[in-house]
C-alpha cells in the first residue's frame, strides 16, 4: 500500500517524479458547485515556485497547472479533479554521478533497498518538487474552506539555521524571499544564506502555520484526531523532522494551571492548546510549528558507499535549495488546508445535523 | 468517519469509554500461525496500569485482557482478534459536578459542540484509559515483530515538568515509577511530584521511544511516510502536543554537513535521521520523542463556563494522574510497534519479492 | 488486509468464530444523539435466530446482544458501538471428524491453504453464524434510516430449490418459517424441506429484498456505485452466488425501449432499474435479488481428501441448516441497510449543501 | 467520499469525463521492477476501442495511452503510475438537447439531483468511456499476474438480446465484433444488430469472463471475499445489472450433493463454485457472468420531464453503442484482473510466509 493518497473524504492522490514528463494529483470528493479555475490555483503554486530568488534552487519551472477533469463550465461537478503540471526544465545529466552512490541524509539508500531500483533524476519521487501538486490541491481546499466557513490561513518562517526571526507582522511575509514576518532582519538573513551557499552547506528552518476561523467540532477522538492528522500531513512534507501543536514541546515544562486554556464568555483566555482539545477543534486558531532539516544535497564532499558497498565520496552538483525550508511555508499551509477540508467533510458526514443549545464562544480573542 | 481504526493492513479498531462496561479493540489482519495467549499481552498492560504508585491515578483497574476471537488452540488464525478489558472500578459520581461545565484544557467543550452530547464519566471516550487497548494491540505487534524481524522496543522519560532526566541506563527503566533511564535522580523526581500533587497542579513530560532492528526499506515515499505515520500515531495519544523524529527540532540549527548521516561499510556514522530517510527506514534505530502536556483535570479552581455560557469556576476531584506522561512510555512504545507492524505488512505486500544485490549495511553502530 | 470491515463512514468491523467465546461487531461512525438500546436490535436478531423451526439448524442460541460502548443514557454518543453476542451452545466434538478432511463446497480447503491452519469448530470464521453481528449492526442502521429519511425494508423468499414461490402479500412473511410472501404454498414447501432433510441433502434459495423511501441522490458514479456496494455486501453473505439489481439478468433480453424507465410528473412509470441509475439512487424502491447456494454440510457421503491428499469420504453430522437461504432474508435486509446507511453519510459529506431547484419526483408509484 | 478508487493495495484512481480534455487513472501500489511500456497497455485499449465495427459507436477515439509517471528506464519503480488518454473526437453539440431533460434509463436525472449540476456532454462522468482507463490499469495488473503467477484471462459474450450464443471455441473471440466464442452464428448476430439499429432501439448482453491459474488462497473470509470484491467491481461497470459467480442463480435449484464440488487427488471434479469457496480462491478457474442492460441513449422518443418537472419527450442523437455490452468483454476481464491483483498483494501482506504441508491439488482439470 503505497500511501500516495492523503485524506479520506477529500482525497488527494499525488503522482509524478522530479524529472518525469509531468507531476500532478487527482482530488476525489470535492463538493460540487464551487467555481474553480486554474487562476484559483496558480497563485499558490507561484508562491512555492523555484527560481524566484538567489536563495532557492535555480531550476526554472513555471509550474503551470492544467485542470483535466471535474470542472464543467467553471464549476466543480463533484467528480475527480485531475491537476496536471508539466515538468519543463529537467537536467537529468546533473545526476549521473549519483547513480552509483547515496547522498548522506537523502532517500537514495532507502529507495534502492525498498524497491530494488530507483529513479535518481533530481531525486525522482523523493524530490521536494512533489509538493507542487500538494500546494495545488491545497488551493482548492482553501477556496472551499474560505467560502463555506470563512477559514483563512497564514504562515511564516520563525527560524533559519541558528537565527531566530522575531515576529513583526504577517504583512511582511510576501515581501521577502524567506516568508519571514519581519522586515528588519532580512539583510542579515540574506547574508547568512549567501555565506552558507558559498560554503557549500545547507541549513534547516522552523515554520509556523495557522488556520483561523475553524469552527468548534472538527476532528475525531482517536486515532484520527485533528492534530494527529495534521502531524501526519506535516511530517509527510519532505525534510520535516518535528511537529508541534500549540505549546508543543513547551508544554512539557508548563503546569496544568497555566497550560489549560480558561474559558470565558468572550472566548478562551489563552491558546496553549493550539486550537485542538481531545482531537477536536476548539474554534480558536489552529497553530502548528514544524522543523525542516537541512537539505541533504550539498556541494561539500561527504563519506558514502558505492553500489558494491565500498567507500566512496559523494558531492552534489544539481540545482538545489540550500535551505529547503525557505519554500516550506506555502506547502505547510496547503497541507493544513487539506487536513481541515477532509475533517470538514468528515464532520458533516457524521454530525451534519447536530444542534447544540449552548452557543460556541468566540474563537479568536 | 470516526477514525477509531489505526493501520491499513494490521488494523486496530478501538472501542469503549472510561466508565462503560468494557473497553477493547479488534485487530484485523494479524498474520496467522503465531502463538498468542493472554499472557503475551498482560505484562504490557501491567506496565501502563493505573494505581501502581502514589504518582499516578489511584483508580484500581486490573486491566485483565480476554481474547474473544482470532486464536485457535493457542495460534492466531488470521481472523479478527477481539481483545476485551472489563472496567471494574468506575466511580461516576465523582464527575457529577462536571456535567454542566468544561475543564480548561480538556475535551469537555469540544465533545459537546461536536456531538451535541457527551459522556462525562471519567472523560468518557476522551479518557487516557482508552490507551489500554492500544497497549494490548501493541503487544501482539511487538511479538510478531520480534519473532519475524528481531525488532525490539525501548522507551524512557527524558523530562518531567522542568526537570530534565539524565540518561544513565535503560536497565533502570522498570525500577522506578517514572520510566526514567536513571537511578540517581529518582528521589528528586518523587519530591517534585509530591509537591505538585499537594499543590493541586499537574505537569508535562517528554518521552523517548526507540525501535531497534527494523530492516531497511519499510515505509512509503509520500504521504504515508514511516515517520508521518509515526507522527500520526503519537499525536493520537492523549495529551501529546509534539513529535520529533531523530534530531527533531534540533535539525533546524544543524548544518547539512552535520545532519546528513554519512555511510560507511560498518554502518551509518551517526543517526540524526532517527532511522528514517525519505519516509523509509534506514535500518538504524527509529528514534522518536514526544511532548505530553500537563493533565487538565486538576484540583485548583479555574475559570470556565456553564451550559448557558455563563462564567463558572471548575475544579476536578476524580482520580487523575498529576502527570499523564508518567504512564506514556509503554503507550508510545505500543503505538510505535503498531505503526511498524502495519508497514512491515505494507512493505511485504508491494515489495515482498524485491531482491537487492547490494547488502544492507549494519543498522546499529 | 483481512477485510472484516464493511463501510467507509458507517464502519462495521465483525469478529468472532462459530464456537469461540463470543461474536460481535464494532460500529464506528454512527451519528450521535439517536436513542438506542438492546431492544432496538434484539428483534432483528430473533428473526434470523437458529432453532426456530424444524427446517433450520437445531443449535440453540439465544443470540442476546449486549451494547458495550458508544451509548450513554440511552443515546448514541458518536463513538464506537461495540455489540457483543456470547456463544452458548457450542458442540465442537461434532466436528472432530472434519479435522483432517474437507467438505465439498465448504471453505475448509481454502482456509487451510490460505492460513496454514483453520478453526474447524462449526466452520469457525466461515460459519453463517457470523451473520448475526451483521444483522445487529443492520438494526442500528435501519433505525437511523427510518428516523431520518423514512426508509423501510422488506424481504422475502421467492424460490426454494426448484420451487418458485408466488408472491401473495408481504404480510405473510413473518408467519411462516421461510420468509415467503405467501400463505397458500407453505405446506408444500414444508413437505419439500422434510423430504430433503430425510434425504440428507440440501437446496438453494432465491431471496428478494427492497428498500423503500431512499431519496434520490445516494451513491457514487464509479467505482463505489450504490449498486456496486450492494453487490459487494450481498456477495459477502455466506453462500451467495449471484446478485441482481432491478431487472438483473432479465435486462439482457429487454430492449432499451422497455428497460429505460420513463419519467412522468407522477413518478417513474416502471422500475427496471431497481432504483439505481448510474450508481445513484433514483428515489424508487431499491430492489435486489440474491441466489443462495445449497448448504455444503450434508449427511450424504461425498468424495474428498485427507490432509495427505489421499482420497477420503466425508459426511457431516453437526447441526446445519438444510437450506441456509431460509434465514437469509433478514441478513440481506441488514446488509442493504448497512450499505444505504454508509451512502447516506457519504452523500451528506460531499453534497450536504446541494440544493436542486427541480423537485424530486415521487419515488414510489 | 466519491469512491473513484478501486482496490486497497493495487489502487486505481479513475478521472475524467467523456468530453473533457482527457481521461485517465493513477495506479498506486504497483510492485517495482516490472518491465512496463505503453505497448503493454495499448493492445487492451484497442480491444475495447470505439469505432471498430458498425455495431458500436462511431466516435473515433484512438485511445492512445501515455505513461506520465512511475516508470523509469522501462521498469516500474513502485511509485504511482499515471496513465493519460486524451479525448480527441468530442462533439458536444450533439448533446445540447439533453441539457434540460433526462434520458430514461440514464444517469441524467440522478446526477442532477445528487450534485445540483451535471456535465451533459456525452454523459460526462457517467459515460462508458470511463472504462478505458480501467482497461489500461487492468493491462498492468494482467501483466504482473501473468509474470508472477501465470494467471491468464479470457472472456466472451454468451447472449445478445434474446439470442443465446452457443460456445464453440475461445479462438473465435478476436475474430468477430461481438467477442463471441462462436463462428457459426455471427451472420445471425449481425443481422439482429442491424435490425435493432434501424429500429432505433438497443439491447442487453450477457458476458462470461474467467481467470485461469489463480492459486488457492487469495481472498478474505468477510466482508471482502474474493467474490464480493469481484461483484463490486463488475457491478461498477456501466450498465451492469447482475453478477454471478460459478453456478450463480442456477445454484438455487441445485442440490448440495450436486453443487458441492468433490475433491480428488487429480483436482476438483466440478466447478460449481466458480473458483471461490468461503470468499477464498480454490485454485480452479474463477468464472463470472454479468448482465449488461440495453443502452439508454436511443433514437426512439420516450416520455420524460424538463427541468421544471413538466412532461417532455426525449430522443438521443449522439453517437452511441446500440448494445453497450458488445465492448464489455475486455472491460470485465480488466476488472477481474484488478480485483485479483489487489488480492494477490493483500494475501502476500498477511500470509506471505504461510507454508502448507499438504500440496494444493491441480486447479484446472
Amino acid at each position: 500500500m503505497s500511501g500516495s493518497t492523503l485524506g479520506h473524504l477529500f482525497r488527494v492522490t499525488n503522482f509524478g517524479e522530479s524529472h518525469g514528463p509531468a507531476i500532478g494529483c487527482v482530488i476525489d470528493g470535492c463538493p460540487p458547485g464551487m467555481a474553480l479555475a486554474e487562476s484559483d490555483i496558480q497563485p499558490e503554486l507561484d508562491r512555492r515556485r523555484p527560481g524566484t530568488s538567489r536563495h532557492v534552487t535555480q531550476r526554472n519551472e513555471p509550474d503551470t497547472v492544467e485542470i483535466l477533469s471535474g470542472v464543467f463550465e467553471g464549476q466543480t461537478t463533484g467528480t475527480p479533479i485531475c491537476l496536471l503540471i508539466r515538468n519543463t526544465d529537467q537536467r537529468s545529466k546533473d545526476y549521473a554521478n549519483l547513480l552509483d552512490t547515496f547522498r548522506p541524509g537523502h532517500a537514495d539508500y532507502t529507495y534502492l533497498h525498498k524497491y530494488g531500483l530507483r529513479d535518481p533524476r533530481g531525486g525522482g519521487r523523493a524530490s521536494a518538487r512533489l509538493t507542487a501538486p500538494m500546494v495545488a490541491a491545497g488551493a482548492v481546499a482553501r477556496k472551499w474552506l474560505a467560502l463555506h466557513h470563512g477559514v483563512t490561513f497564514a504562515g511564516h518562517m520563525t527560524q533559519i539555521g541558528e537565527i531566530e526571526i522575531p515576529f513583526e507582522s504577517l504583512e511582511h511575509v510576501p515581501h521577502n524571499p524567506f516568508f519571514a514576518a519581519n522586515a528588519t532582519d532580512i539583510p542579515r538573513l540574506e547574508a547568512y544564506m549567501d555565506d552558507l551557499r558559498k560554503a557549500g552547506d545547507s541549513c534547516g528552518a522552523r515554520i509556523r502555520v495557522m488556520a483561523r476561523g475553524v469552527p468548534v467540532g472538527w476532528g475525531e477522538p482517536l486515532f484520527d484526531k485533528l492534530d494527529a492528522d495534521i502531524a501526519h500531513a506535516m511530517m509527510g512534507i519532505n525534510a520535516v523532522k518535528g511537529v508541534e501543536i500549540g505549546s508543543g514541546f513547551r508544554a512539557v515544562a508548563e503546569r496544568g494551571t497555566t497550560h489549560g486554556d480558561e474559558l470565558t464568555p468572550a472566548g478562551f483566555r489563552t491558546n496553549h492548546a493550539g486550537g485542538v482539545l481531545g482531537g477536536i477543534s476548539t474554534g480558536q486558531d489552529i497553530t502548528v510549528e514544524i522543523a525542516v532539516k537541512p537539505t541533504s544535497s550539498i556541494r561539500t564532499p561527504r563519506q558514502s558507499l558505492d553500489l558494491q558497498g565500498q567507500p566512496k565520496m559523494v558531492e552534489t552538483h544539481g540545482r538545489h535549495d540550500p535551505c529547503v525550508g525557505i519554500r516550506a511555508t506555502p506547502i505547510a499551509e496547503a497541507l493544513l488546508a487539506l487536513v481541515l477540508m477532509d475533517h470538514a467533510l468528515r464532520h458533516r458526514a457524521q454530525c451534519g445535523d447536530v444542534r447544540v443549545a449552548m452557543p460556541a464562544i468566540p474563537g479568536h480573542v
